[in-house]
């Protein structure tokens, strides 16, 4: 048997790192690497399961630590700090993603990076250049990792390469984005079940960049007030993971994907960082950031620069 | 007027960066970038100005420290060292690189590397998938950087992608390679009128890797001996840049175009490490390392694993 390519996005993997996946698995095998698979370093969260059902499809493979030299894909992210264990002493292939980059290899590799809302719409790209044809099934794992990055196309990471993206895809899919869009955020939004523990983790995202290690968490709600009633329990948690993992800082953010702002919290020696980054006062730890909805665009920058003064290349 | 984007590729500029900015340029323009402008970071090499004579082209302008904020392009190099000078507060764009990944950027950008021979060969698959025309004399243009990087397909970087660039841009050009190809080199390769510090500086590359600071410099020649009757005075200009940039280490490679071999000079504190790194014992600060012709692929990729003893992620 030949070795297999395990494909894999980030951990905590949101949709799009687990649908891209399986539709990077999909694309791989119709290019002829039939070694190709699909897997993912994390517990499959909500959200993404609405998809699974939807389209009767079953998750991929869960993985712990990968073995030294294997052959890996990295989709929807390229930061070691967000990768599979052991990820330094993998052999990466290829990389497509949609965020910053923050990667050091010693030998070439396939990399492809656009500045568009969702790894999905690489992929879809990825496809037309290559002439493979894509599915009902494929066209609504695409569309889900879309809606689900661009909250529906109202995050301001959303670009018209997005758009344009949806508008075939939702032709091939025979499927009204606004309406499943939404029916799958708000399945995402059920945290009644889960401790402060388990909806920080949800989709929590560990940095190690401008010499600070810290975590930017975010859930999104349509309900605000449920989660910051128990603003103590929240802190605890987050408390426990700065300690836990020596962090400079940790910024929870809720994310009302109603009214499109979130509301912070913000702890660890290091917290008072996010005053300056978004020219807010922190109140009992906490503060609204009005029109911020996107990790990506609209915190990890300011952040940064705030960290830095500068950019960094 | 609007504000130009500028296109330049590595400090020390090979006829891949002078070209691949060339033909970035007119693909920019192409798609309606017309602010878009070729520039170069270094002098045109005997080599590069071989084909622009051959096409009765002008080479771009030669720009120095860019400006804070500055919109660019970058191409056939992503890694800072080899960058212009003030990269840091740039704004990068996009990336066309065929290396490997050393790169940190705090905002999504569009990012394209493809473990190929040439940025050429990658600026090639970008015109067909954007189904841009290839001219003449962009084809002309491309089978030089690609003629170049991989010593007229004779390279190990070279790739079935580059050999299949090759036979299309052949027909579009009208020019067999093998010929034009190999009078290019011979046309690199006379340095009778330099001197040894101009020499060692026709393509030298800064690497600030593994925390180390050091060079590798190459440079293509059909007669060895030439070069070593004089290594005494290149040990001194070697030794001069070791003084002047802190350097770790020095590497310089000559490489023979004829017998696809290199022998080099390996000077500074850490040039022991030359010797685990290839395997080959230095004598008199020089060894021949039999069959390396690419610094990207048969030397840089050793001696980052022999400063490592692993693969950094």
């Amino acid at each position: 048997m030949e070795k297999e390519v395990l494909i894999f996005g980030h951990k905590n993997p949101d949709t799009d790192s687990i649908t891209s996946s399986m539709v990077m698995e999909n694309l791989e095998r119709e290019l002829g690497n039939k070694n190709a698979k699909a897997v993912r370093t994390g517990d499959v969260n909500k959200e993404t399961q609405f998809v699974l059902n939807y389209l009767d499809m079953e998750a991929p493979e869960l993985i712990g630590n990968i073995n030294d030299n294997q052959e890996v894909i990295l989709v929807d992210h390229n930061d070691a700090a967000q990768s599979a264990d052991n990820i330094e002493h993998a052999k990466v292939l290829k990389v497509i993603d949609h965020h910053a980059v923050n990667f050091t290899i010693s030998s070439p590799l396939y990399y492809r990076a656009e500045p568009v809302g969702c790894t999905a719409t690489v992929l879809y790209e990825l496809y037309n250049e290559k002439r493979i044809e894509i599915t009902n099934k494929i066209a609504t794992l695409m569309l889900s990792a879309i809606a689900s990055d661009t909250l529906v196309l109202k995050s301001p990471t959303t670009t018209e390469v997005d758009k344009n993206a949806v508008r075939m895809l939702e032709k091939i899919a025979g499927l009204d984005l606004t309406k499943y869009g939404v029916d799958m955020l708000k399945a995402g939004t059920d945290i009644s079940d889960f401790t402060p523990e388990q909806v920080i983790n949800i989709d929590s995202k560990l940095f190690e960049q401008s010499n600070k290690k810290f975590r930017i968490a975010q859930v999104n709600t349509a309900d605000l007030d449920s989660i910051f009633k128990n603003q103590s329990y929240f802190e605890q948690a987050i408390n426990n993971d700065i300690q836990k993992e020596n962090l400079d800082f940790y910024v929870f953010a809720a994310t009302d994907i109603i009214n499109s702002n979130s509301k912070i919290i913000s702890l660890g020696n290091d917290a008072p960082v996010v005053e300056k980054a978004f020219g807010v006062s922190v109140d009992n730890h906490t503060a609204m950031l009005e029109n911020v909805v996107s990790r990506k665009k609209q915190m990890l920058p300011p952040i940064l620069d705030a960290l830095n003064n500068n950019i960094n290349l």
